[in-house]
C-alpha cells in the first residue's frame, strides 16, 4: 500500500513482547493527515531506520528513556520532507533528519529537527546510517572509547550490520587488525572482499573459539562490542592486558526473558576485568557524545567524498512491512543497514 | 621463635591449594644466612607484608606475573635493615622498602630497593600501607578511575582494610557521601566512627541490598570493588548512569574453583554497563601507575602528616605465624592492614 497524501498511516506498539517481538505487538491505523499549528511544520516520511534499541523500548524495564506507550506510534528516525511549514525556519520541500517514527506524516515545532543539506541529500537515507547514529556510534564508540593503535587488533561482532561494518573499515583506515563475525559464509564474504577486514568468522560454526584464536594470533586489543551472548565467550579469554570493550549494544540479549540459567559467568569477567586490567565501557551515543556530532560528521564526510568507506543498506519497501523487517533484524536477517522506502525517494 | 642473625627461617610454598589454603600449603625451613657478593647487599626482615594478591600467586593460573614456584620462598613486600653492604649505594643500617618475601634474610642487588628517609622512618611499616602499595592503589583507583566529584555518593567494599579504609578516607576529604560495607558491627561502628564514613553496613546482614539502597538514597556513582561476590550483586542495581567501577582486587572470589553455578549474571551485568553506560576498569597499580608514584607519595604524606588519615594495622607477631594470620585474612578476619613483625621494630 503505497503513501498517499490525504491519509497518516501509523504503526502503533498493541502490546508488549515476551522475548522476541511478533507481528501482533504491532497494529497499523490510518487517521487523517493532521494541519500543522503556527510554529509547526508537517513532516512527510520518506525513510525510517530501523534499529535494534527499538527493541528495548517496547519493553517498560527501566532503561535510559521511557518505553513506548502502549497504542502510541512506535519511535524511530526519519527523513522527512516538509510538506507544509508554518515555521519560520522550514520550507516545504526542506528535507530533514527527524524522529517521525513508523508513520508517514507527522508534526512538529523543528526542535529536534536537522536540516539535510550537501551531500547527504545525494543519498538521504544514509542520514540515518553512515553519517547519521550508526556512524555516529562507530565513530566515537571505537575512536573515543576503543582508542584503536596501529597494529592493534581489533574484533568487531554484527561485522556487516550499520555499526559494525563501518567500525571494521575505520580500524582498517587507522592501521588495525581487524577480524569480523558474522552470521552465515554470505555475509563472512563480504566484510573480507568488499569491506576489506583481515578476516571475518561465521558465529554460527562450532570451533568459533579456536577460528578466533587463530585469526587473533597476537590478541584482541578492542572488541567492540555491540551483540552480547556466546561471542562474547569466545571473545574474552583473547582479550589483551589493557584491552578495551566500548559496549554500545546487546542484541543478542534483548530479547531474552527472566534469569539465565548457569553457570554463572560473572566472576570470570570480573576476573579478567581484574588480571588483565580491561576497561569495559557503556555509552549511549547520543547522550555522551552529542556534543562531538559536528567532529564526526565532518571527518567521515571527507572519508565518504575520498571513496574510502562502503555502507550497505538493506531498503525495506513500504511501511507495512517494517515489522516483519524489525523482527528478522533481531535475529540477524538483515544484510546492511535496514532502512525503509516509505515513499519515493525523490521530494514528490 | 625470634629472628636468630645466623638462621635464615624461610617459608616456602610447599603445595597448590585447591580452594582456600592451609597451613599445609606452607613450609618453614631455615639454612645459614647467605652471604653477599660484590654489588649486593644483605637485608634483614623487619617487616613483611601480607596482601590478598598473593593468593593469586600460589596458583599457576594465567595471571600477570608468574606464580611462586614449589619450594620457592613466599613472595611479598617488606621492609628491612641493610646488614651487610657490598653495594656503593648503601650502607649498613640503611631502612628499605624492599621484596625480600616471606624470610628473615635476603640478598638483593640494589635494583628493586626503594630507601626510606624523612617522616615515614618514624613508622616504617606504613611504607607498607597508607604511604605503600596499598596506598597507593586507593589513591589511584579512586581519584583517577572512580574520579569522584563532591556530593557523588561512593560505595567501598572491605572498608577497614588496608585499601579500603583509604578510599573511604579519601572520599570524604572530596567531599562525597561514603559507605562502607564490612564484616561484623565492630569494624562497622569503627569505620563509622573513627574512620569517618557516613555509614558502613554489615555484609554478613540479610537484608544488605535494602539497607544499601536506604544509604545511598541518590544512587551509587562510585563503586571501589576489591570483594566481587555477593556485595556486587547488591551495588550493581544502584549504580547511576556514567557510574565508574574501578576493579583492584576480587578477595571473595580467589578461593573459588572451577565453575559457578547459574543463574548466570553476565548478562545482567554487560545490560547495566550498556543502559547505565558504566565504565568497569581493572587496574594493577604498579603496572598501570608506575610512573605516578611520586604525585601520591607527596599528597598522601601531606594527608597524614595533616593528621587527616587514620591507618589501622593489624600486627602479627612471628614469621611463622604468617600462614595463620594470611588465610585468616582472606576469610576476613584481620581488621586493618595485616602486616608481620618479623623482628624488633628498632634496628639491632
Amino acid at each position: 500500500m503505497p503513501q498517499d497524501k490525504h491519509t497518516n498511516r501509523r504503526l502503533l506498539l498493541a502490546s508488549r513482547p515476551h522475548g522476541a517481538p511478533t507481528e501482533a505487538n504491532f497494529r497499523l491505523e490510518s487517521q487523517h493527515v493532521p494541519e500543522p499549528a503556527a510554529g509547526q511544520v508537517l513532516l512527510r516520511t520518506v525513510w525510517l531506520s530501523l534499529d535494534p534499541y527499538m527493541r528495548g523500548r517496547m519493553s517498560d524495564a527501566p532503561s535510559y528513556v521511557p518505553p513506548v506507550a502502549i497504542n502510541e506510534v512506535m519511535c524511530g528516525g526519519t527523513v522527512s520532507v516538509v510538506e507544509r511549514s508554518e515555521h519560520a525556519d522550514f520550507a516545504a520541500g526542506d528535507w530533514v533528519l527527524g524522529y517521525s517514527g513508523w508513520q508517514d506524516f507527522a508534526l512538529s515545532n523543528g526542535e529536534e529537527l536537522v536540516k539535510l543539506s550537501g551531500p547527504v541529500l545525494k543519498h538521504p537515507s544514509w542520514a540515518l546510517g553512515m553519517l547519521g547514529m550508526p556512524g555516529f556510534t562507530a565513530y566515537m564508540g571505537l575512536l573515543d572509547i576503543g582508542n584503536p593503535q596501529a597494529g592493534e587488533t581489533v574484533v568487531v561482532a554484527a561485522a556487516t550490520g550499520a555499526v559494525g561494518s563501518l567500525v571494521g573499515q575505520i580500524a582498517k583506515l587507522k592501521g588495525c587488525h581487524v577480524v569480523g563475525i558474522a552470521g552465515g559464509a554470505e555475509k563472512c564474504r563480504y566484510a573480507e572482499e568488499v569491506l576489506g577486514f583481515d578476516r571475518c568468522l561465521d558465529h554460527r560454526d562450532d570451533n568459533l573459539a579456536e577460528q578466533l584464536s587463530r585469526h587473533c594470533a597476537d590478541g584482541i586489543d578492542v572488541y567492540f562490542e555491540s551483540v552480547g551472548g556466546k561471542v562474547f565467550n569466545a571473545v574474552l579469554p583473547l582479550m589483551n592486558t589493557k584491552g578495551r570493550i566500548p559496549v554500545c549494544g546487546l542484541i543478542a540479549d534483548y530479547n531474552s526473558t527472566g534469569e539465565r540459567s548457569g553457570p554463572d559467568r560473572l566472576p570470570q569477567l570480573q576476573s579478567a576485568i581484574l588480571r588483565k586490567r580491561l576497561r569495559v565501557q557503556g555509552f549511549i551515543i547520543t547522550q555522551d557524545y552529542g556534543h562531538r556530532f559536528e567532529e564526526f560528521f565532518t571527518q567521515m564526510s571527507k572519508w565518504v567524498a575520498e571513496g574510502r568507506l562502503v555502507f550497505r543498506e538493506d531498503i525495506i519497501d513500504g511501511l507495512d512491512n517494517a515489522p516483519e523487517a524489525f523482527i528478522g533484524m533481531l535475529e540477524g536477517k538483515n544484510f546492511g543497514k535496514v532502512v525503509v522506502r516509505v515513499a519515493g525517494d525523490k521530494p514528490s
